[in-house]
């Protein structure tokens, strides 16, 4: 896996960091990848990566201000001239994104060439697929604003074929049948344990993505033991108040959730263009006093998982 | 005045250019910059001009096509963090462009600071002031694509002071009445003539902008005798079918009607992402081979008039 911080300002794009949309490539895991908002011009920092637009076929909303949303126009009618016909995209978001989206597209006479589904999300399991699920949570944010956290499922173990040959079963269709079933019975009437012949199960990795939102104490059990977690940090240390007033976090108290929660990874974005790239070094100290395996993103920042 | 092109690209923003949108400032007439098509990320381009966006207070859409609106959105929303609550902004566009705006900025909970005006256009003379007129006419775009032609009343010539005095005539309230009035009685009873003591009118600019359009000869009589000549040019000049069955113009058409137009100055922008900046010689030069002065418009390119 990889996430790509395709913006990482708060609410005004600015030279240094455009408004929000963090996509995350699962090319070798489910050859997808999901974009996390879409802000004015996300389509434009695109161009400044090796993701194709045609590839991205989830897009998660995780609530209406314009700098989470207004991308989303122009994303849609562009990825027409690259997706071709055969590339359905899937967009998930708050009460209000199905005409947000419609309205755009009727009045600038924009027709996709892809089918595009709208689901507007409600808290709880949101979607499940072999592989994966996906949760939703309301945050603190004034509007309704939605976490979400992707849980990858664990993956059974490997079959240990050092171990069938050296035990004189040789490969074949045989293998998938020691894989599909908790025993079988070999042609010479030797029974075969599956449970003997598979390595340890992959653990599926989590991941939380909680947009905009005030500090909750609550918010805790939402994002507990993720192997990463990405939080808003509109603010430094010091602006707990004025964070609190425009339903916004600190640096420091997103780092206290993910000590809280028992989270491996933090990542700060959704920086207020208040704070310049070259003060990051504290803003980022402050952050690593409270959790110390916490990173501030920047504009097209890659992290891999 | 100044034209800054925003954004020069056609249809989709590329790493060279970005979508349409075009700066016409007047600060030194009217301390007023109009802003012509709002494609998405125009907020993000104007960061790297010296334009305010509160200092912006027209706005003139085009046509509906997502390149020149979907900018719209972000533009006013940022617009209020900078503008304050004194500097009203009108919005010109075809039908349809309030249900735009209306439906982004309710559903993205967005409440604007200062006073919008959003005027729906038809064809003829769209506003007029003390020093300008602005007439529209219709193109031929598949959908309603408005030109405009902006047309600077000519101004009065100057008060010719230095004559004035030599004539025994000291600066006072009087020079105001000279200048106001067809003729004026002195208190020694001679008669002053304004005709002899002012000098030659200021003629008034003329600009004609014309949005995405098939090229059309009846065009001519629209944009008859501009200073200044704004035409797309998506497509070189090989691609005249092309072009035509998009309801677009070729580099050598906007050229063969600033020609025939009388027009003194062209420039082309508009310019379909399939022409990279280097080839960009060459598309100039077989417009120049129509009309001679004509230029390109780049990203950020400043034209002074
Ligand atoms: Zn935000
Ligand atoms: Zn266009």
């Amino acid at each position: 896996m990889e996430i790509t911080f395709l913006g990482t300002g708060a609410g005004l794009p600015s030279k240094e960091r455009n408004v929000t949309a963090i996509a995350l490539s699962m090319l070798q895991e489910l050859n997808e990848v999901w974009l996390f908002d879409c802000g004015e011009a996300t389509q434009h920092q695109l161009l400044h990566t090796t993701i194709k637009p045609g590839k991205i076929n989830k897009l998660f909303i995780t609530h209406m201000h314009g700098d989470h949303i207004y991308g989303l126009p122009g994303f849609l009618s562009s990825r027409s001239f690259q997706a071709g016909t055969d590339r359905p995209l899937t967009i998930y978001g708050p009460e209000g994104i199905r005409e947000f989206i419609q309205s755009a597209l009727k009045l600038s006479y924009t027709r996709l060439t892809y089918p595009l589904t709208i689901i507007e999300i409600k808290e709880g399991l949101l979607l499940e697929t072999e592989a994966i699920k996906v949760y939703t949570k309301k945050l603190a944010h004034g509007v309704p604003s939605y976490g979400f956290r992707i849980v990858e499922k664990d993956k059974p173990g490997e079959l240990l074929v050092e171990k069938l040959k050296s035990n004189g079963i040789r490969p074949g269709p045989i293998y998938g049948e020691i894989k599909d079933n908790p025993s079988v019975t070999l042609e010479d009437g030797t029974i075969i344990d599956r449970h003997d012949f598979i390595g340890h199960p992959k653990k599926g990795r989590t991941i939380s993505i909680l947009g905009d939102t005030k500090y909750q104490a609550a918010h805790k059990e939402f994002v507990n033991n993720s192997d990463l977690f990405i939080h808003e940090a509109t603010f430094a240390a010091d602006k707990e108040t004025l964070a609190a007033d425009y339903f916004h976090s600190t640096n420091t108290q997103a780092a206290q959730l993910a000590l809280d929660a028992n989270c491996k990874q933090l990542i700060l974005t959704h920086i207020s263009s208040r704070y310049r790239l070259q003060e990051m070094d504290q803003f980022l100290e402050e952050a690593k006093q409270v959790f110390s395996n916490t990173f501030v993103a920047k504009d097209l920042s890659v992290f891999q998982l």
